[in-house]
């Protein structure tokens, strides 16, 4: 194999794949990053089994090959080489010189015969949707999956295609997060699970640009997503998602528009005083046109007030500050809306639109205080 | 006590008495931030029995007082306050009310009887110098001091003090950093040798302006540093310092005048081929006008080129990367000049003014290429 490619469109390329390449591996293939140079294209690939990434990389082929290079000592020495253009030759035993201006350097290759490439994706059936929005809803979703492995549905988000609606839904049995998008046009009914790892490392390499798309295509096992010069594949995980549907609940006793950014800082300042791994609640006390926000540990007390607006019953519910504090970063809204039942029933915070839903658990406290 | 500030100025104090709060202690008081409120000054103080740091904030005394806080609670809570002003007040068992607008926190405090204030310190014999001079020094030189504990003397910095010049200066075995510094006036002979770790703190500290000065003033045990509305002290190490000067040879067989951000890049290169904790050699090949560098170790090989300007002999010769790259980051010159007799002596990198000596041994290596 022999190429030439400016360092920088070699370097992208190399931070796109890295994403695919897995820090801990008993196959010491999957180490590499594999550089493809056939039919007038260069590619690079990486692959963990979960998720594999591959990307074009503009560029001359002066000899077809394929070679597999060490990831992390190829993109160490990519991102240190001066700006120029990069020439990789493979030699003898897979021997690899990479050289730039009058830096040289040799290393050893390897050939890539035990590789394991991207699993082929039928592409019947796909949606369409930009980067941004993407992107946006996998950072609005995503901190509320669980990382216990006692349930493996929990660590995926749910891409649900319905008509011309995508509705994307992560839980961990004390939260549920649901985001619903418009779609451009109609679709088949079909769900997917994605594990939420893969969609992380995919939100790392999209630029998130409104005007840019990314097609989505899937099977029932797999999901691909292409975009720029882009292609990633994950696998789906399999089963029937929860029925998050039956949590919904028209009726509340207690509505309060609050502002968003008030009550994190509020929630926050509450936070100082539990320890690590401690469970305190913090305890919203909501009265006409002002909330109270409490915490007592056996590290001190706090209190602060929030003007608000209030429709029906005073009342005393205590939540897990950080379920709070997490839907609340994602919402954009400056003034959020929550829908209470009483101290024991979930919590809604949702919009006039329904564009986002955000469940939470209450804790119990003792109301003694 | 009852005292009442602005965020901003509590805060302000707060981050910079920090940095002498032991993280490791076995008296627990140290982990406390005291407040002393006397005289119409507020004050706050810590100290970790190495440094003690001392700094004044803007306020208004409603009722005069000490208390000591838990550092990091009491600074956690500063940084989450809304801006405004804070006002601190100490009742029974020393609980310590915090407000802030419509935010209150209620904390145990400690009467702080058994806090260690800071050493008197005699203010007999004294330097000024600029902040901006005494930030650069401290990183100019900081790097080589020694992390090992079997000299003490290592790992502290010689402030040595000799008519109008100030002569700053640390070594490690394997190398030594000397900066000289024109001061204002003439002063009486004096070597401090002031522990690294305590440069390394005010250092963080000092704003690095041009117009604020540092007064240092220094008795047989102790130095102190009075700045902007602060002081801290640190205790000196005690010994006879190395005889650095012997180390000076005015001899050279060969001079290397070089750019200096190219060398350091090239040796950066080098560096990805040595794993971590090997100590593979960087190389030297200079001959005329040009100079290669190369690096051979088990992962792979590289070799670059570099014009320079050469006098005197051609010359192999070896060094570990990091002590030359650490010597090269902290001069400003874009051309530096490299001094050498043979491949066992050590190398000079000097200006012409002697303002700054950087001087580092080789390493040996084994010639065959």
């Amino acid at each position: 194999m022999k190429i030439k490619c400016s360092k920088s469109d070699l370097l992208t390329g190399v931070n796109i794949v890295l994403k695919a390449v897995p820090s801990k591996t008993t196959m010491t293939i999957l180490e590499c990053i594999l550089i493809v140079a056939e039919n007038g294209i260069i590619k690079l690939i990486a692959n963990d089994m979960e998720i594999g990434i591959e990307t074009r990389i503009d560029g001359e082929i002066n000899e077809n090959g394929i070679i597999a290079l060490d990831a992390k000592l190829f993109s160490d020495i990519v991102r240190k080489l001066p700006e120029g253009d990069i020439s990789i030759e493979t030699g003898e035993n897979f021997t690899t010189t990479i050289k730039c201006m009058k830096a040289k350097f040799n290393l050893p290759g390897k050939s890539g015969e035990d590789f394991v490439y991207l699993p082929e994706v039928k592409k019947d059936e796909s949606i369409t949707i930009s980067q941004y929005t993407l992107k946006e809803v996998i950072r609005q979703t995503i901190f509320s999956i669980s990382d216990n492995d006692s349930n493996k549905l929990m660590k995926g988000i749910l891409f649900e295609i319905k008509d011309n609606r995508l509705t994307v839904v992560s839980l961990d049995g004390h939260r549920i997060s649901i985001r619903n998008i418009e779609l451009r046009k109609n679709y088949g009914s079909r769900k997917l699970i994605i594990p939420g790892k893969s969609l992380g490392e995919i939100n790392k390499i999209l630029s998130g640009e409104v005007e840019k798309e990314v097609n989505i295509f899937y099977t029932d096992k797999h999901v691909l997503f292409e975009f720029d010069k882009t292609i990633m594949v994950s696998r789906l995980i399999e089963g029937e998602y929860f029925e998050y549907n039956r949590m919904f609940s028209k009726n509340y006793n207690t509505k309060v528009i609050i502002n968003r950014k008030e009550f994190i800082e509020s929630i926050e300042r509450s936070t100082l005083l539990v320890k690590e791994g401690d469970k305190k609640p913090v305890i919203l006390g909501i009265e006409d046109e002002i909330m109270e926000v409490r915490l007592n540990s056996t590290i001190g007390s706090m209190n602060d007030f929030i003007n608000i607006q209030k429709e029906g019953a005073s009342l005393q519910i205590g939540f897990n500050p950080k379920f709070l504090i997490e839907a609340l970063r994602v919402i954009d809204d400056e003034e959020i809306k929550i829908y209470m039942m009483n101290p024991k029933e979930p919590c809604f915070i949702s919009d006039d639109d329904k564009k986002y839903t955000y469940i939470i658990l209450p804790i119990n406290f003792n109301t003694v205080r």
